[in-house]
């Protein structure tokens, strides 16, 4: 079985009616799993998570698109999280039995779908056509919609020809605004709580892990003050999981919050995550070197 | 989706034309899935692994009993391993929503199929309706096939009025022999190396864990010596493997061994396991309280 996961970012977060609408779409879709669906009232803005196999997760995601279209309007929202329209961002991602190369043209079958609706189209991650253009405006460390500019600024951006549309017309559509599609690794997001309240700590800890002051290369880290924990957390983001592993990371900032006699609190994984970023925790704490994911019996079922 | 597992364990190990005619069964049957099937000479034992809803998993069994009835011949069986039958033990295991209730019930059913086919039936483990017998014979850490005694003395055994089989007739059946059917949680070997070639470092931590001598309630242990690794071993099999999770197994023995300056060299799990068992390892080691089996993408596409 192949299984395909799709996150899409709609901008809609404080009417749930609405949300709740486009989520129906996916929920009755034939052979797609939802596995959450979370609104974000001050980013304005929800995250749909599905999954299933390659021809259901598509189809089911370019009815929600249809119906995402109808439902928003762009011209009336307003929220913290940069967005470029209604369908805002919508990655593809790999679960099992997937390749990449297969997970880019899903991602760019969807983007003809949304081109052929009169949708300008930006390709991001390993779906990105135009490498080129992100490595040479230096800031392909930056999410897609801060590159681009965001909704307020499109229609300018649109009559740049360094900006020309992967899909779709280079035309402004006021209503909709473009949309970002992309295949890329699964995105974990780990955070390590420290029982200090002293947030300069936490903040040391994350330059030392994170790629831009000299860490792990895939992965980004800042620090954090968690009020009503009475403590500080180290919020970490990584889409290469294999490179990085989970332990990897946790014992580095074990050992370096010990430099200030600080103790690790807890941990928590945020969302969803598969079982091959799971298997590292088993094989590095058991040292159960030669353990496989076909072992677990969970796994099995859907092989 | 409930899940039940069955690993029927039946006396052929040395004829593998006969074990693949017999698994064959079970490859063909709707609705499960093989996990494993292995086969010991020295035993001439064979163990099948499948799971699936219970319905398929049950109907299986059923034709896959019924196989191994035409095929094996217990006059012509010798073996290493304590047995009573062609089809020795049928043990039933809940993997997914079910309750050990539901599990019970399907065992029952299995037992009474066996015994309108002329089988003698005894139930063990959570199926046994009579528990009085089994501890009145103060042995309920043995296997059934010991308490029963063995094939060659299972006539004598259908005589004694103590030992009426729970279902099918009190005949000795010489081609059948009797069969035991059970109903018990995941059984889950767990195998940890040392870096030492002194046997009675393990055989001294292998009787600090286990239940027999002080350990844990329900563990069994052994000292192993591993000689082609050059190390020893404890070897250990736990049931109600969410009484003594696998972390606290490990850091006992990590602890014991460090009294006589050894380290742990690796550790195995043999075998299919839940991932119920598992998520103990992250919350353990991770300090992930809060991580939940429902964020882990693979099972969710089985819920």
């Amino acid at each position: 079985m192949k299984v395909l996961m799709c996150t899409p970012n709609i901008c809609e977060g404080t009417n749930l009616e609405i949300v709740a609408n486009i989520a129906d779409v996916i929920r009755n879709a034939e052979g797609v799993k939802v596995m959450d669906v979370s609104s974000d009232a001050n980013h304005n803005r929800s995250v749909l998570t599905y999954l299933g196999e390659i021809e259901p997760v598509l189809q089911a995601t370019e009815k929600m698109a249809a119906k995402t279209l109808a439902l928003i309007d762009m011209t009336q929202h307003k929220g913290a999280h940069p967005r470029v329209g209604a369908v805002d961002a919508v990655p593809f991602i790999p679960v099992k039995n997937l390749e990449m190369e297969e997970v880019v043209q899903v991602a760019h079958r969807f983007g003809r779908f949304m081109g052929n609706l009169g949708i300008p189209v930006y390709y991001y991650g390993e779906a990105d056509p135009n490498p080129e253009r992100s490595r040479a405006k230096n800031d392909s460390g930056k999410l897609m919609q801060d590159r681009l500019g965001q909704y307020e600024s499109l229609e300018e951006r649109l009559e740049d020809p360094d900006w020309l549309p992967d899909e779709g017309p280079p035309i402004f559509n006021p209503k909709s605004g473009a949309v970002t599609v992309g295949a890329r690794t699964h995105l974990i997001c780990f955070n390590v709580d420290l029982h200090t309240t002293d947030l300069s700590i936490a903040k040391r800890i994350a330059k030392a892990v994170r790629h831009s002051s000299g860490g792990y290369r895939d992965v980004k880290a800042i620090g954090l003050a968690m009020e009503d924990r009475g403590m500080v957390q180290v919020s970490m983001m990584t889409t290469r999981y294999l490179n990085t592993p989970i332990p990897r990371l946790l014992e580095t900032i074990r050992s370096e919050a010990a430099r200030y006699g600080v103790n690790v609190a807890g941990s928590e994984i945020n969302g969803p995550i598969p079982l091959s970023a799971l298997m590292e925790v088993f094989r590095h704490y058991l040292q159960a070197h030669s353990f496989s994911v076909d072992q677990i019996i969970e796994n099995a079922l859907i092989s």
